[in-house]
């Protein structure tokens, strides 16, 4: 490839969408509009099958005030998408590709996204196409490795914090067993930022169980049972990736369907909560116990945006498109946290591989003792990426001495 | 009863919780903190049930700073209860209203709660028991009588709203259908609600269940179809009580819990949603289908507060004393919407028994001929109640023209 890239360029956002993920496609764009190395902008709607089917949009013809509305909205703007390609469709998308002088291309998205970034990658080398090729890093999950996080996760944390507050608030008012079933597959971090809705010492979740840690029904039931014995209620955040010792998902003794990466569907329904009321209904004597599964609100919702993850998300978009024009012939922009008491964070170009395929899960010094807790450390590092989170007020309550 | 009432006061809350319940707590104890005619102000913990275990809280104690952080936070800051009064609770509830010289009752509630301030002001003229006992309006249902509407509605239309905006964006971009379940146990107006979502004319939902109209799977399953087919993804709002044409509620084949005033245990479960699911994807060629069932977050997310709603709350309860320490001898405070362009609304003290029992669903001059959607004299009826919504921004989307 010759020293300096030129050419046009290509972007399209895939996998579950995020709070933020436009603030990425936008912060791309933007940066793109002032590289003179970068001919037209093209999105590819619904990610590479935008590609694969010539489905294209001229972003060069979105106003900068339309593109910072955008940036401000929720979900995948250019459409998502759930597809490995198949050589077949690497065969198609390159002869697009060529047709169209792509040769700058960024795919925004987690782990899968940055595989299929790869394969595009090496399969162009293999071509002999210059291409160069770069995966912008987006999941709720942050479950990415190299990133301290990943942008879609501090949104989602917020929208998960908020709603254990007001849940937790709810079950001290009418109490009983309460379960909030969260989003993340393999990694229990959005589960764990449950814990960030504790102000009080008895604030809610006072059970948080996550997929690094096998979960046994029977456990399960003493912790409950333990807790609603000291309380007289009990506030439980479990993750929908929940795992019994043998690496089987709880969830899946009711779910079936898998998508074409090969991973069980485990949102989009309630079928885990209601399991787990059940559970506890059938072998304890507590009478109320409900579950509420936070779905697809967690990454959608409009109202939970951290500040940070915005500002972060647009960075990991203007800067893969700085990499791009500049010394890097592939790669994914990582977010390292620097060390030091004050939040700041630094961005880093690292090999698609090291991004690819595998995820990361919660290190074990998040995780408490017990297995059914995160530790202050999880509280400290997720508090900066989530923000200011509601004041809540409690009455003093002073009782009134009983009547003789 | 004399002409002008003195004594002590008792307050409590019932039912299920709202995001505003507490506004309307502080209004009234900051209005009966001015009048003279009031003593001590008991808060009673959890209800009823507070004031028969005796179980008070001082609510003199409590510094106006403090009352203003508890108005402003979710939940029912004097904890609630759902329990109907036996004729053995009302002889004991008045052996403590009489030890401690409670002259004014108050109670924050719904449709049931209203029933059982009617039957505690009954006992106490059949008893000779001066007591001044008022019903404070509140439900998320939006289901009392001679209200326009409801403090507590305008905030959860508000979280729906939202929630609906938002996975509408996330339904775009990965597009399915998907199934919203939304609280009301037998009045549609909190699902009808999430059409506040829609700004351009494809925005979901696109189909609206309410329980107001006979629920019938085949209409469903055909209606699903016909928006799939136009539009490639279709959104749908279910309210939790749909009912077949016999009045059976859809999800009582799933659920089985009962409270003491009769009503089904609706929420807490995802029962409902992934039923509806799985007709979808037995019935019709479609693949992906989602379900979200929002739950307890609608009445607690501390996000999502209105502000007209929440200043509505605060004055049922201020007027609620106001009336009391006045002309009226029992009561409930309604919201009355005056005619004309401007939103403006008065109140008035009606009779307990009007409010108490029976609600009032969904006017058919909401509900589309069609039966699965609302019209826009519902839009124009709710939109001020639930305040500003998020800007959503999207792509212009200009094609690029495809490669010849």
């Amino acid at each position: 490839m010759s020293e300096k890239a030129k050419g046009n360029m290509m972007i399209a956002q895939s996998g579950g969408p995020s709070a933020v993920i436009n603030q990425s496609l936008v912060g791309a764009v933007l940066e793109a509009r002032k590289q003179t190395a970068i001919g037209r902008i093209f999105g590819s709607l619904h990610g590479i099958k935008g590609v694969l089917n010539d489905n294209l949009i001229d972003l060069r013809r979105e106003s900068p005030a339309n593109l910072e509305a955008v940036a401000a909205t929720p979900s995948s703007a250019l459409g998502s998408v759930r597809r490995k390609p198949s050589p077949e469709d690497c065969v198609k998308l390159f002869e697009v590709l060529k047709r169209r002088d792509v040769r700058f291309f960024f795919y925004i998205g987690g782990n899968d996204s940055a595989e299929t970034a790869h394969i595009i990658n090496q399969q162009a080398s293999e071509a002999g196409y210059e291409l160069r090729c770069f995966h912008i890093p987006k999941t709720i999950d942050n479950d990415l490795r190299e990133n301290d996080h990943t942008p879609g996760f501090g949104s989602a944390a917020q929208f998960v914090a908020c709603a254990m507050m007001g849940i937790d608030l709810d079950n001290r008012a009418l109490p009983g067993v309460h379960i909030s079933v969260i989003m993340g597959r393999g990694a229990g971090f959005l589960t764990a930022a449950s814990a960030l809705a504790r102000v009080r010492p008895d604030d809610g979740p006072h059970l948080v169980y996550l997929p690094e840690r096998p979960f046994s029904p029977e456990a399960f039931v003493k912790d409950v049972e333990a807790v609603y014995g000291r309380l007289g209620r009990c506030m439980i955040a479990a993750s929908e990736g929940i795992q019994n010792k043998d690496g089987a998902p709880i969830a899946s003794l009711y779910l079936k369907e898998r998508d074409s990466h090969g991973n069980v569907q485990l949102s989009g329904s309630g079928a885990l909560g209601d399991m787990l009321s059940d559970l506890i209904k059938s072998k304890t004597k507590i009478s109320r116990v409900r579950a509420d599964t936070f779905g697809y609100l967690q990454r959608s919702f409009p109202l939970t945006i951290s500040r940070v993850d915005a500002v972060e998300a647009r960075q990991v978009g203007r800067q893969a498109v700085k990499a791009a024009v500049g010394k890097f012939t592939s790669g994914s922009v990582a977010i390292r946290r620097k060390p030091g008491k004050k939040y700041q964070v630094t961005y880093e170009v690292v090999p698609l591989q090291n991004v690819a395929k595998e995820t990361r899960s919660v290190p074990a010094e998040f995780i408490s003792e017990t297995g059914n807790d995160v530790t202050a450390a999880f509280l400290g590092y997720a508090r900066p990426l989530v923000g200011t989170l509601p004041k809540i007020g409690h009455l003093k309550r002073v009782p009134v001495p009983k009547a003789s």
